[in-house]
């Protein structure tokens, strides 16, 4: 239900405005969204470490409230009026209810130790270093060497299209204005002759600059699979760098699980022991019989007369 | 090796100034030590639920961080520039980070389950009501009652040792004047007569104080089986009261020790199973699919040239 619920969540490009939804991966600069992917890659570590962080600091929350809670009412039982057994045991809780805070440095341990990976992922993979390039800076450089020439064609298609469109218009208009002239009878021969062959100028014009215009087109489309196998190659490269992050991110995961629910039982066992054993000593009858020594009845022989009128 | 350490801090009498530590129990006034360990009783109640409510607090307050950390993430991944099955992977270990929430709950719940009981029996035990005076003054009246009697006769003895003491007094002084009148020449025989017929009669209120004073001791003597015979059965009854206390708080740190350490593994076991699912549908190769599709190389058949100039 909810992973359904969320995998319709991760399109929000049908939803949201999203600049790079709905164009083809050629078009010109739209590489730029792989790109982007890569830095969201790093954005991503930035934040998976963020999350944890805040889980941790819970978790540290959680023991230190534990601890202090703890010393306090060690503190108080052993300053309070209970005696024998039962103050023992009093005392022995207060020890077991702490600790629960082994478990709980054992999970905020374990996930840190995720967060140093992710950030050790995240150094390795997106920083700045003297060796090397950052990857992301690398891929930019790729694309951008590999559309270069392609956006040449494009200007200059775009040129001769300008020329071919502007040449057909000149011929389009002059065309009636050509036709007007020849049924004329008011117009001399010679005018008319100059008329035409300026007509046919223009048609000459257009043709030759259609044809340019068809040749760059063609131009284009014998150069485009070596263009689209060469933007590929780099746009692939950047498939298996978020690859990489997406296997790392699921191995996290798996650690991340493992921190939170792979705990040892052993120091709650041992925690339930102890003070199991300290509930075993628990014997009233034994502190009642302290209390009556130490207070009652056994507390002396019983008033001496002397002692007692000579106070 | 704790329980050693705190069985010889149950003793601070020993050490501490005690009002009531060194004297007999029959002794005037004394019975107040098991009126004040009835006290001490119900101030331990309200320590030991106050102890657990700090402790609950705790637990509380875990829980509400878990719950705020993991609303806020759930939103932080919506918004995300993830995608795919890792995104819902993500969202699904903001999920199970909050599970924990669920055996903190039911040690929280289990934990006000004994304030609950610890509360009712102070309120049963200690507390005033229409019906039942409070145990506490039932004890004091009884005790004060079985010693009534006790302290008439302590006064009564007191009087007569005075007395006795006075009479003793008074003929010690007169015996050595006797002596300087009897064998003083220049005092007549009338006078030296006179002089010992108040020696005679001194010595003979002195023996009568004094016999007096001891038929009152021996009286004392006879009366003190009954008297103790009934301060220790009142002292028997608060022991009694005292005793189910001491066991009632067995019982409840029993309860206590179940709240922290039998908790159903359930729920954090069906948490890690869910994630584990989440897991399991984690496909870098679809989400990179997916991406392809949408952004990639599979985002349109490539740009068509007037779609291209056109723009």
């Amino acid at each position: 239900m909810i992973l359904q619920c969320i995998m319709s969540q991760t399109t929000p490009e049908r939803i949201l405005s999203n600049p790079w939804y709905g164009k083809g991966f050629f078009e010109p600069n739209q590489y730029k969204v792989a790109i982007e992917r890569c830095k969201n890659g790093s954005d991503s570590c930035g934040l998976f470490t963020k999350c944890i962080q805040q889980r941790v600091n819970i978790e540290r929350d959680y023991i230190g409230a534990l601890k202090k809670w703890s010393l306090t009412w060690q503190k108080e039982i052993q300053r309070c009026q209970e005696y024998g057994s039962n103050k023992a045991t009093w005392f022995a809780s207060v020890i077991a209810g702490e600790q629960h805070s082994h478990t709980h440095s054992e999970i905020a341990d374990k996930l840190e130790n995720v967060i140093e990976k992710i950030s050790q992922y995240q150094k390795d993979n997106y920083s700045k270093s003297y060796i090397h390039t950052r990857k992301v800076k690398e891929f930019e450089k790729d694309f951008e060497q590999a559309q270069k020439g392609w956006l040449k064609l494009i200007r200059k298609l775009e040129d001769a299209k300008k020329l071919s469109d502007e040449a057909k218009e000149k011929l389009t208009k002059s065309e009636p204005a050509n036709r007007a002239i020849q049924s004329d009878s008011g117009v001399s021969d010679e005018q008319k002759r100059k008329v035409k062959e300026t007509v046919e100028t223009l048609k000459k014009e257009s043709a030759a600059q259609e044809s340019k215009f068809n040749q760059l087109n063609e131009d284009m489309n014998n150069a485009r699979p070596e263009y689209e196998k060469n933007m590929t190659t780099v746009l692939n490269r950047t498939h298996e760098f978020e690859k990489n992050r997406l296997e790392f991110f699921k191995q996290m995961f798996q650690d991340y699980h493992d921190s939170l629910f792979r705990i040892k039982p052993e120091n709650l066992e041992k925690a339930s022991t102890d003070f199991k054993k300290a509930l075993e000593s628990h014997n009233s009858t034994k502190d009642i019989a302290w209390w009556n020594s130490t207070y009652g009845t056994g507390s002396s022989a019983g008033p001496k007369f002397e002692g007692t009128i000579n106070t």
